[in-house]
């Protein structure tokens, strides 16, 4: 049974969470700060680092929400097309995955902007994430490569994952290459579209 | 003729933009300080001030040396396989990419890192260095689907380059999806070759 004082590191560690999402969707994660999320949360600012390591820590949590919400979305969206040919399940996916991004894009920014110095350092719920949303996409792979192996089946999945996530990034972002919306699907469709 | 005035001044901003490469190759754009890079240059920090309008248009002009580096080198890759089947030259010119990014990894993500207000703000010389990396990929898209309009020939083009940067972008980060280099080479190749 969690002691009183657990129970009370918990539900700091769950109001500092819920503040950090708010700001960073507000702002960004390059925005937090300490003495800010102590003000949201109530606390002081050293008890922040009673209940995380560090503000890295905090915005890792938030990017296991907002992985968690980005599978949730993407699930849903390929559960109503289950008898749709592979490509139709990849590209609707695909066009979650974009609406999910234009949707959140600073909490979506901040999933791939976080800088971790090696893998050891990701938890082992955020590869859980992953794993859970790569999944959604090897079904359709499958079908599509029954004679790839299992290894380069994993590859195709993540470059997949990579390729739709270049077009959405490019494309949203208004430095490089950004096009309208209408546009990013129309690419997203074009490439999965001549997938065989 | 240039004045000796301005002649002056070309001369600092070239001595401004090579330093700033040095500097973003070994430390990444964020690194970027005036007071260093006056140090460098032998001028006051004023001076910067005259030269350029910001630091950011020193990263856009380190930018445009390496977007034009990383075109020639795309461009020479190709150069070399002419005869090959349109899908052959893609991938040859996604590993010379893929070769690029992660030799000059700090200058290649200051290209993406950039933040610009809008569209705007790119210098026509910028866009000219990026519409010169994209007709590369045009030629091979063009034998490959000359079904589509050349409307959707021209997104198609950068629906493939936002795919490749994609699969080099999360391959060589250690975050999300990071795999060794000949993984990344086999998700290229995987993506490009069924593509028809």
């Amino acid at each position: 049974m969690a002691t009183a004082r657990e129970e009370r590191k918990a539900q700091l560690q769950e109001k500092l969470v819920l503040a950090a999402e708010t700001r960073i969707a507000a702002a960004g994660a390059g925005s937090l700060r300490a003495r800010d999320l102590a003000a949201d949360a109530g606390c002081a600012v050293g008890a922040i680092y009673n209940a995380f390591d560090d503000l890295n820590a905090i915005v890792m949590a938030v990017n296991g929400r907002t992985f968690r919400r980005l599978g949730a979305q993407v699930e849903a969206a390929v559960a109503g097309a289950q008898d749709a040919p592979p490509v139709d399940r990849l590209i609707v996916m695909s066009e979650a995955y974009l609406d999910f991004a234009s949707d959140n894009s600073r909490l979506w920014r901040a999933l791939f902007d976080l800088e971790l110095p090696d893998d050891a350092n990701v938890p082992e719920w955020y590869r859980a994430a992953l794993a859970q949303l790569f999944s959604h996409i090897a079904g359709p792979v499958a079908e599509l490569f029954p004679e790839q192996g299992a290894e380069d089946q994993a590859l195709t999945v993540r470059a997949l994952f990579s390729s739709v996530h270049g077009i959405v990034l490019l494309g949203l972002e208004n430095r490089i290459s950004g096009v309208p919306p209408a546009e990013i699907r129309r690419m997203i469709a074009l490439v999965l579209s001549h997938l065989s």
